[in-house]
């Protein structure tokens, strides 16, 4: 695997705190890539998530099924982001997720027993998972209390800003599915930029 | 204020990290407690929540008002809990919610400033917010996504097993409120314990 799959962790981490070449290193040493091809599950429901996982390459989604075996997706991960079932991996239950590959993508991931025997050693990387997990914290709330505040017309550009890079690889069901709208009206809210 | 105020804070700081004597004092000395009466309100809507805050006494709850000015309470907080509009706290915006006290309390709280310098002297204290980050985003989850899926029953059964000390200081219409049923439908409810 060549270095250069671990420069987008490298900056993530860089950008918000500061870290030892050395102690980046020791921190790169502990995530394994794992590299996925388009439509590939990295997570099933029913299993414990046991990583943190950063994309280094490409995008994912996450999404559940209802009762009727329908998919909703309640999330997109692009290239420089993390993307897990975080609720599972901080409980130690099984996913009601599953996270799949939307196009050829590596994910660099780190078990829980080695990020929290890093904690130990780095505190600085302690400093950056508090922040992401306040980060976390943030984006569920929009996600679940906010975000039902806005129509459709205005989802459909929050998801335009934010996944602009992606968009051309997501079939329009699963955009749709993520703004909670039928594919037909979709149609219509793209008819009308 | 006698020291004893600060024993609950003292209590959940040491069952969660290894501190220092030393360091617990640095750390104590940057709260502030603050006095309520019955009914006194800790945070209003529109304000920004600047402090981290413990209840060393007493209880609060945390609730929002709906466009005809309908009290819904999301939460509350006992003894030895931290309580707060941690979503205002985070992202420095106006709270949508109100803390308030339903018995005369003691609130032990600590600036953002003062906590993020202390996080460069002390890394056990990051560490214990790291944690309290992880369990607030759980916390968040089942209220939000899992919540939703009990009924009215099992979420009283909840509400009775979490909350049985203060239950006999809470107005019954509150605790519909939280439970989103009706004063009418508890009252069946508690007919059938």
């Amino acid at each position: 695997m060549p270095e250069k799959v671990y420069q987008p962790l490298i900056q993530n981490i860089r950008e918000t705190v500061s870290i030892s070449e050395q102690e980046l290193m020791l921190v790169l040493a502990s995530f394994q890539p794992k590299v996925l091809s388009k439509k590939e599950i990295l997570l099933q429901k029913g299993d414990i998530s046991n990583h943190m996982r950063f994309i280094a390459d490409g995008s994912l989604r996450v999404y559940y099924l209802n009762e009727k075996a329908q998919e909703y997706t309640i999330q997109f991960g692009i290239k420089g982001w993390w993307v897990n079932d975080l609720y599972s991996y901080l409980t130690h239950q099984p996913a009601n997720y599953f996270i799949q590959a939307l196009q050829p993508s590596v994910v660099l991931q780190i078990h829980r027993d080695s990020l929290n025997k890093l904690f130990d050693q780095i505190p600085s990387l302690e400093r950056f998972f508090r922040i992401k997990f306040e980060k976390a914290y943030v984006a569920l709330q929009e996600r679940t209390l906010h975000r039902a505040s806005l129509s459709a017309k205005d989802r459909y550009e929050q998801f335009r800003a934010q996944y602009k890079d992606i968009e051309q690889n997501i079939p329009q069901y699963v955009i749709a599915s993520y703004l909670g709208i039928t594919p037909e009206f979709l149609s219509v809210l793209r008819s009308q930029e």
